[in-house]
């Protein structure tokens, strides 16, 4: 029986400019549709769960095919009301060398961010469900917004079901009238995961460090039900050569992936999201230090692929984690 | 000495589906920069006059690009501030046979919908200028907008150059709780020339009659400078055939170009636009009979050429409006 | 309740030249997957019905591409199983004006073909289903290929379910020792809906008659559910300029819908199947005069899209059909 | 035994704009290579004759993939020199509706004008050959090539080869000192068969007259070898509909093919030399009605391919001079 | 006087998708035509060589094109029948980073596979010919090819023809009764030359040892005639990073080339084969040391060119070997 | 006020291969008009200057293209005239790895090179101009264009305006009859900065040394204004890896930028005459240092953008020069 995965959050058009051209020499913009959050349920339907995205799209022809695009990977989109109104949308330049990507958001006033969700039965979109997975991005962008990110974190919480929440701090998008610290701590203390780095820990969290176990600790304190905290370490050495590692901690101790560099980077856009859906694979198959190297390498692997989505198998991300058939020709 | 024409009204990037390809199979979209006013402007100074197009545009790449664009084609982008927020934008979707092209806007709250124009300085943009251009879309989007439109049209009366009105009502815009006749009647009056069509006429002067030249009559009753309507028609057989001709009344007949057929049409956007273009050159080098036949010539070989700018030279037109060498291969 | 539809039948991957490229000069093919039966089910999944279909495809990753192509237009591929083999494909050159288009087709062998599907459980399959369709291309690939057609005919027969059966003879593809006359009449046998010109009358029930309301009716004397048999009339003025019409004859009269002429064709490929799939549309949810002007309309604008699979709303259907704003432009 | 058949004369880089784009928004050109012979020789080998171009290239790698590209055809490019210098080019814009397609040539200093072919071993290149063909673009451009063509032209008609020539008068090229009518008359002199309108006899041959077969007549008296004089009739209703139909002066009677409709016109550069090679082919294997008629049709079908080159099978010549299939899909 | 090279084996269809897109993603693929000794006779031909390759291809438009894409390098095809039946296909995926690229096969069932080549006339074919290359993929998927290679290699040898054999042991293709060891050594001991490494040495003749001289001086024992042994050593960074090295064994000793480092690769299909093609090279125009440097540096500046032939000069390669000149821009 | 500056020079049309595409195999070429002084014109009106750019093309519609096309940056083309004639074009292949870029130039005989500039007005040119900038590059193309070089440097010297010459000494280029050091000593000589290596020093100044900063002097000893010399260090490790760095020396120091390891180059055309337009707006805008700090960084950048623009913002470079965001994808 294959396990049963919620996600929420919006879905937005991205449209890139094509090679490495610059936003102002583009005459054309590659389109594909994906947010963090609808990426990690396109992983995760990809490796074979059950998975449905619960978000909102406009009525029109354009959020019609962000739909399809979800269900092109298998995911259920039974959950996604539409209205009329506009898509979130951003821009996205490819960077290269030196010079590193950009992108420009137009996202405000989208369908999801106005949407009233007010009506969702959380506790039919949970029915059978084992794992619920939300981002930061969601509560940061309305008010509307945070409140169906609550009902669906005290629905899971009372079913019982696991919770990951990937902090995802970005100071941009908190316009509507609430701080982070008003609205995050109460979000984020029934997770059973969570994916911080130390600003995020700052911000959403009040937990003040440098040190990044003891902000694990700390927010363990806060989180009774916390399992694991988990972040990557992305050090850029151009906008075509990263280095990525990924940490793990369980509460008793911190585990640490192997370290990879990325050169010849191909898209980074949606690395995050892919390292998310490692490790909620990892977590739900294997132990914890083969979690956190799976969700290392999914990431590593995302880099090579134009587009949001992480389409991998598992046994590619298994052999890169061994180190077999590295770059080789596979006929 | 060139002369210098005046336009004002948004620049919005256009996002079309390639080939003829439906919006939801679309992987990229081809992107221009254009506007009704705009494209007035482009053809214009294409054909040589000195062009200024005012607007405003945001600070970010892409409306950078859409400056770009215009300069592109000559024309004059001082008067084009720049600020924080978003640009107008829409997707247009390529019909073809029974299959009509669509359009999805998505431009409200862009910058220019938002931006305060009180600042501009209309006796210095209207420095020497023999010509300004401004349609029913700008005083339709916003109060602010329909302000700016205000200040434009009262300065260009004060200063006794001439004012073309693309009247172009779409009831779909007036959304900020304003209707067409509290606004549109005002900026009309002092109109040298007119663009409209029976809807129009009703909508944005309350003239109410399904005879042409009645309305036309009618409206030179309330505008006193009115020395020219023009209009139209057009006949859809289909996506990829249409029929077009052009009437222009100068308050003592009513003078018809030749009727065209236009089949294997490549792009039909930008053809009304091209229309008033070659009117207003027309006027400004040519007897009324030349001035309409340039015109709808003018608007015909827009419907040949992909994109909202009608990059076509005088001798172009002037061939097709001649008959000669329609369609020939010229070495 | 959404309606059941269950289809049965290869999905191929289909190469085409780019533009009116000739095969021999291509260097790139354009590739979707389609197949006749495939392309009923993505249609009548778009207009919103739930619609499995049944096939096989290969474990690779162009097999999974097939598959995730049917899952973007929401359609259900539970039923799919996946082994070792190749995939069905067919080069496509796109004719224009006197030369028409050519089909290289590439599907012997392929794992449809030789699949052993005996294990399918079509009790499962159709629980809950209204409608199961197939066409005369199936049983005519193999024997195992017949072998699963004749299986689910009966299953949707002893359930109940209507049938309808594009009977589609193609002379090439009989080459497994089987001629048509020897399988198909067993099959059509319990049809509600047959799909037939004079010669799969001929080749695949033995009727011959020159005139098609009798064929109707000696079809009808040996299918006792028989409620309706139809087809369509293509008259080819060039690769470019085609017209169609459909006729449907209910027992008791012929029906027969607008006659429309189609230039400036983009796409002729599944115009057949989306005239099946608006016939089953129409008679499920109309009266049969308005299903056959349904069927005809959505199969001529099929031919304005690139690609098998005809992405049109009912209610572009339904505007065709009235002659509403034919190719006009939509804002 | 293979035919062989020799041809002589500049292969040049033709840069088309994509699409129905103009020349001022084009950000790329697409590229093939071909010249009035060239064209010729290709149609001529893809029937399966053996094909020598005579001509000269730069030694670049340009020049290289022209060679490269008549091979690709089957042509032999054994007598083509290459030395330093500049590739011959053209700029084409394609039109569509009343906008002709333009072309821009960029020609004059190539490598083929100025290259010195005194070296030729002509009775070397005509060994076992059975046709030549050359037209008047050749000696228009320089001395030089003057010289060859006249050297060409005297050894071929010393060997008894029968000689084709395609007058083609243009009045740009003749720019190096000499009028048509200095070098044009004795060049012509030996000809089997002369393509030509009536401007071309009269700037190339100074016969004047207003009826075609008066001036094939008068051809004849100059011309003692001269079995055949032929042209086509083109109507140009737009640049994406045309009409054609040949005619063939057998010295005794004036045969005409029937008359064509191209709409829908794909790409019309090479559509004259695809005549050309159509009647070679017709007069060298069928009798004059059914040449006329070869000819003809392949220049139609030539309409529908991109590029300079008629990849057209002779089936699928025959099967449109006895309307079979036309536009229709073949599976 | 060229001299004259002979080469025998499959050329397909390789369909690969755009950029680095994954296969699940890819909306088209781009096709280019070869195959391991095609690549090698185009390799051969553009460097001067009169090279003819022998096949056989479908009689249809793909095929043709198969065959037009020898001859546009200069490869004789005189000697590759056409008969019905299916083109050998395979799909790439072109990979980054630490992803592989991937080819998913589909040639079984070709033309070639099945073709009876027993009609050919080797004496014929090999007449004034000095060198025959063949590899084990010919034997590997057919009786009928295994055949026509014994037929080749024999008549070769009778004639005193050298050869070259690419043993290339692939275990997959082996599927039609018979084992390497049955068919291999006999084909392979006429031999002047081998490509093998120690997998091909144990699998293809029995040589079993881990030492790589030993493994040429054991090959030497059963080939009278080898006069050379060579392979190179590859080592995959990722798929955009691979080292790569030649050796030649002369019988004396083992001499080596430059090790290179391929970075920011482009395209590593076919690199064998240009490593093959520059030895032939090589060993016809230099002495040992010079031939083993121009077969590595001309292997290396493959992986630089998109597609599977080598379109490189003979300059550019000694520039390389030189470290002349390394990507720099050259005017 | 804005600086107004002013540049001489061809603008040429560059036609280069896509992606890693050689000649040979190129179907289509990737088009954007440039040169080396229009190139800092460029970036100098992207970064805000008043820059007029003075030239001469041809007056059809490629060279209103061109023309056009430096618009679209804002450059003032009111001195640009345009005569009948060819535009200079040169064919670019984009190299990878070892394998360099190749420029195949066809610039002799263009507008540019044969036009009469004697009538321009340089006092009218050079009103409230700042600065003027050539190249070496247009005094060696024909004996016209060097004596407008000579004409605006005495205009610009006698109205004291700063001078840059890019030397660039070309060797291919003198093909008129002079030599550079008949021609380049008296235009170099009121230079305020030169832009030069040894080879340039030696070629067109007559000074002799293997040390840098002895040439400076030396040049210093004859150009009165000489106030900086400067030039680039390139390492070419392969066509996509490059180490730069620049050097100034302003008549007191060696000033020398940090060095840069460019690696996954994009298009390094036009890096030089960004690294020039940086070193103008430094030097315009800021310390010495700090001068030639933006100049490499500006180039460095350049090396990551298609096209010969470097379309980079101030602060773009600024950050690259701090190591700011190096490479970062900026949200």
């Amino acid at each position: 029986m294959k396990k049963r995965i919620i996600t929420l959050g919006e879905v937005m058009l991205r449209l890139s400019t094509p090679g490495h051209q610059r936003f102002i020499n583009s005459t054309s913009f590659d389109a594909v549709y994906g947010g963090a959050e609808a990426n990690v349920a396109v992983s995760l339907a990809n490796w074979g769960y059950s998975v449905a995205h619960v978000s909102a799209l406009p009525s029109h022809e354009i959020g019609q095919a962000a739909k399809n695009s979800l269900q092109f990977a298998g995911v259920d989109t039974s959950y996604i009301p539409t209205c009329s109104g506009r898509m979130g949308t951003y821009f996205l330049e490819n960077g290269a060398m030196q010079r590193g990507s950009k992108i420009i958001y137009d996202r405000f006033d989208s369908v999801f961010v106005k949407y009233d969700f007010s009506g969702l039965d959380w506790e039919q979109i949970f029915a059978g469900a084992d794992w619920f997975h939300w981002t930061g991005i969601t509560p940061a962008v309305s008010a509307t917004a945070a409140a169906v990110c609550k009902q669906a974190v005290q629905a899971a919480s009372k079913l019982g079901i696991k919770i990951s929440a990937d902090i995802n701090y970005r100071r941009n998008l908190w316009q509507y009238g609430k701080s982070p610290m008003e609205i995050m701590p109460e979000l984020i203390k029934p997770s059973h995961l969570i994916i911080a780095g130390l600003t995020d820990f700052e911000n959403c969290m009040g937990i003040q460090t440098e040190r990044y176990e003891e902000a694990c600790q700390a927010a363990k304190t806060v989180c009774p039900n916390l399992a694991y905290v988990s972040t990557t370490t992305r050090k850029s050495i151009s906008a075509s050569e990263n280095r990525l590692k990924g940490k793990l901690w369980n509460t008793k101790s911190m585990l640490k992936s192997k370290a990879y560099s990325m050169t010849h980077l191909v898209d980074r856009i949606g690395g995050g999201d892919a390292f998310m859906a490692g490790l909620i694979y990892g977590l739900l198959t294997r132990g914890d230090e083969e979690a956190i190297e799976f969700a290392t390498a999914a990431s590593v692997l995302k880099h090579s692929i134009p587009g949001d989505a992480n389409f991998v198998a598992v046994e590619e991300v298994d052999h890169l984690i061994k180190g077999e058939n590295i770059g080789k020709l596979l006929r």
